[in-house]
């Protein structure tokens, strides 16, 4: 279980990395939204492998198409969403080894104790390809609050040591690391570089911003906004850590330092972070994900085979050597998600 | 809405800080599970205020009564345990002042524009007093977890700038600010006094660490126990940032450097925090929250009143200080709920 | 599990029949809304025991208590709202000999099988009593749609081969065992007595209609009103058919006896029943429930006790000689507890 | 929304009529069970039209795809099971009319007042293609269930007044109607010639059977397995009554005569119908449907076109005479479905 998340903008994600595809079903998307094939192919584009010297260099079209939900003249019509993106570049050779030995640092086994089931190529479900499915979701989210003016972007804060001084969203699109910052991404650039020498991979950080968002959103208690994006971005594979606003920085100050007086329109500053007691202020809502290493690594580690004796492991194949830029889209994918899930709530006062 | 949690141990929260009292109903007890009142009891007496000289004076016995869900013989008859605590230390007046002004930092704003209600005593729904009915139903996710080895402990590890350097939650338990240090504590105490004295309050970090956790608890995709954790502990109310395992060390690794290796018996290090690919392995699971200080201070600042006119407000009352120490028994209880939770899922395999 | 029912509208229920008591949490209900004790009141004593000489004799006041979700002022508070009813009335002795016998017809073995637990005093959690939750939930939906003009009335149709010819709602309230039409209500009334002396007890059927619904309430497929209908007639306890509309008679007609013609304000007739696809058209919501005898009864029957040795069972105490008159309110509020659920669902359009 | 049914195993359902195809993506089922495609391709020819002179001649392969949920070896991995069927014979032409007029008795109308779009080609969501994904679903269930022992057989009770005096489940599979009385099928065959003659339709019931159910499934309250099935069976188009057990009959009679007896392994005759106080016993659970008369015939009605003006409708196309042979499966499939759900619920009892 655990497929599917939200309540209202509901979305239930299926495939495997070496199956025949990977998509999502998107329910609760009100009838009349005009929902382009191009939106969704849009941010899948964004996501894709093979786009920088610096992500993995496996190949996929990743082709989605519409499976229902739409009238003839390109309208949701209330019903389910569903979305297919068909596996083409299968290379179940690098797997081999793999599939025989259980990677340090992966899901192979925890999943193996669960499920009983050995390493499966690419991962299986544990891939970080179920990602498609969530952009793609995602992208029906953007689609549905682009009109109130809601846009939530990402980008690499962090490489490594290397820490961005500003958040440039509008460069870090054009950045072959996503990194926000133009005068220091050439040293992220250099940090991956030396892992990928060594084989090896290489943590970061990502930074999101939403704005646009009305005020109102979340709901009390174990529905606050908060515990919506703290779910969402805690679901994205490598994500050990999340803080929202300036929340880590906050635990060292004194209130007087850290609340924000109130004006006639709410809030006058977003020390808050755009979210108060679960509810949006209508302020920007910031968030930062600190991303592991990718376990992946063609370095030899000690693991054990699928008979539990002593074996060694070197992961081939075609890996990110820092997946922190390749989660931007997936992050913003899942804040549309939670806020889409948030305003399609029902109605809270009479 | 947003008051439920848990899909196979669920829980509903109720009740506002001053209204008849606040409780649980907690759904998903298997029969036949051992419950006794002074279980419940000795929880929320760790979350009491009125305990040390750092907390809210304000003095609540905060007794239970077990309102359903047991045999005559004090076993679990598999229908929902509904806990009730009332309350019993209202004290309005305390609030006048606060009833027509919108607190800064506070849901006072937040609530007022998504349910057009001005200010509730106290906080209404969103005070503190919430969490006891989160620690109530934690102590009953504690009874049936505890005959499987599970432990879980919290403790405070930083306040604003004093950090502790080691985690002892043996002695925390004593300590008058849970804190984990017993060298550093001192500090940590004076630094709560300066706030007190000036009318200021101040934050802290929150240390929690699951031990016995079996392995295989959790869900892939969605419903990970990163992503289940990531949503109690960022559900409680002054908690803006959460941090899994090293998760923030870890983002500035190599690969190389984060990676367990593997025995036959599963992981040989704890680098990756007891969860692999969203399921536990079974080693120790560990978190820190990081808690902004407690908005609620005498020191005047700027605001609005009902008719959102400017004005200024000071914030009287029975106030702590500084909420971390009072936090631990509450995150205890959302990891415990969320392990539960877990725990009760049906069958993973044939 | 299975404690709680709705999506927008939820209602939580707890407490078992010799428990402290029963109750509900409803989640979901706006902000706003002024609910009065009364209202709650009112229709917890249309349900109450000891009102008619043909309803058990069991004395409870059934004095409900709001426990949360209200402001100083009356209105709820878009929190959730706890009711409470204290039990009273328990007469243990009574179920001295169940306690030791299985009784035929009952949740007992069920029970004993699922939960591993011996019947409980007075059914336990599977008693008649449990709808006192539901009634108080109901009550809620109630004032929450009734300024829209809905109005949900049930009355007794049949009782044993008495069957009601005309269904006046108005009378039933008056009547001694709801009974929908004065002429025949003596001798239905004739039948149950007959039934009384005998130490027996007799099945019948409800008849309920909901006005004032408007158009476009419920879902497609799975979440088709006659499906969130069917659901929560069918978890009432003695109810083994539902018929919506005149849907019994329907499947034996033609297509072109069975169609309403449709004109520029919707369909012109109701053969149809209120609901078409799923989806309410504005035109009454009729339903008939067919309610089996009580199976508690005085005469003598074949069981086993708790050693599974065959016994004999005779279940004196203060039974309900026909349940069909006190499940009347019990499926008004079955009914709005639906439709509040439906009409609470956010937007389906643009 | 309304699209996804079940709490363990959880089945969304998508797809249009005149779409690129519908599907199912099932949620919950346990790692290691064998699912062969020819299972889930044999329940959906026993669904497909074009199989008898008596259903719509409209032929589809109905071919189904599984998209993700295996591993390399057939087994379920653990992730969910989407499945995929292709709509391949749209004739777009047969509905030209209908496009600009509402349906008598159809989804239509409300459809158009719900989500503000015009009457879709074949009905769209509110299709009996629809079904096409329950049955898809209902054979994974049922691949889960039989080795357990499990099997629910579904057979035409009746059509129009023409009422089956035996219930023959393995006769009905080769019965042009799967009407369940050898004996009275011609007469039954001749009410539906009739019918059609006419370009009429005409109603009927459906019996159902699920033996081998183990004691225990089900919980109390709301989630009564009785509740279940009663949401499940008329969450299909055309059911407008249900009935479990003899569940019309026991409202006519005594409590002496509608309690079974009960032994040592449980009550000794079947007249509760498998199901006591919302949980199964063991014995068989028996269910009866009843389904109206097909909305679509030939015939002209009265209705209003897209501009809410009078006209007049003849539905032709390739419509069913009677559509209860065809919800056989269907009825099978929202069985199997509920009973899986139960079947993989957690613990009950320590």
């Amino acid at each position: 279980m655990g497929n599917t998340i939200g309540k209202n903008f509901r979305v239930t994600s299926f495939g495997e990395s070496h199956g025949p595809g990977v998509g999502a079903v998107v329910d609760g998307v009100p009838a009349g939204l005009r929902l382009r094939l191009e939106d969704i192919q849009a941010d899948l584009d964004r996501r894709k492998p093979g786009m920088s010297p610096y992500a993995s260099p496996r190949k996929e079209p990743d082709q989605a198409e519409i499976l229902s939900g739409l009238t003839g003249d390109g309208l949701t019509n209330g019903a389910p969403i569903a979305i297919l993106v068909r596996n083409l570049a299968h290379r179940g050779t690098d797997y081999q080894d793999i599939a025989k030995k259980f990677r340090p640092g992966h899901a192979d086994w925890t999943y193996f104790v669960k499920y009983g089931i050995p390493p499966q190529p690419g991962g299986g479900r544990s891939s970080g390809r179920e990602t498609v499915a969530r952009v793609a979701a995602g992208a029906v989210a953007r689609a549905l609050l682009a009109p109130l003016g809601v846009s939530v972007r990402a980008g690499t804060d962090a490489i490594g040591t290397v820490k961005a001084s500003i958040t440039d969203y509008a460069y870090s699109e054009t950045d072959p690391l996503r990194f926000l910052d133009p005068q220091f991404s050439p040293l992220a650039q250099l940090e991956v570089e030396k892992a990928m020498e060594r084989g090896d991979s290489v943590g970061g950080t990502v930074r999101l911003i939403a704005t646009g968002v009305p005020a109102g959103l979340g709901d009390p208690v174990f529905g606050k906004l908060e515990a919506l994006l703290g779910k969402a971005f805690f679901s994205i594979g490598a994500v050990r850590a999340v803080e929202l606003g300036d929340g880590i920085r906050l635990s060292g100050l004194l209130g007087s330092a850290a609340n924000d007086p109130i004006g006639p329109d709410g809030p006058l500053g977003n020390l808050h972070g755009g979210i108060l007691g679960g509810i949006s202020t209508g302020l920007a809502i910031t968030a930062r994900l600190f991303v592991r290493p990718t376990p992946s690594i063609s370095i030899s580690q000690r693991t054990v085979d699928l008979d539990l004796r002593a074996a060694e492991i070197e992961t081939h194949g075609r890996h990110d050597p820092c997946i922190a830029p390749r989660l931007c889209p997936v992050a913003e994918a899942m804040a549309l998600i939670s806020l889409a899930d948030c305003h399609l709530e029902g109605a809270h006062r009479l």
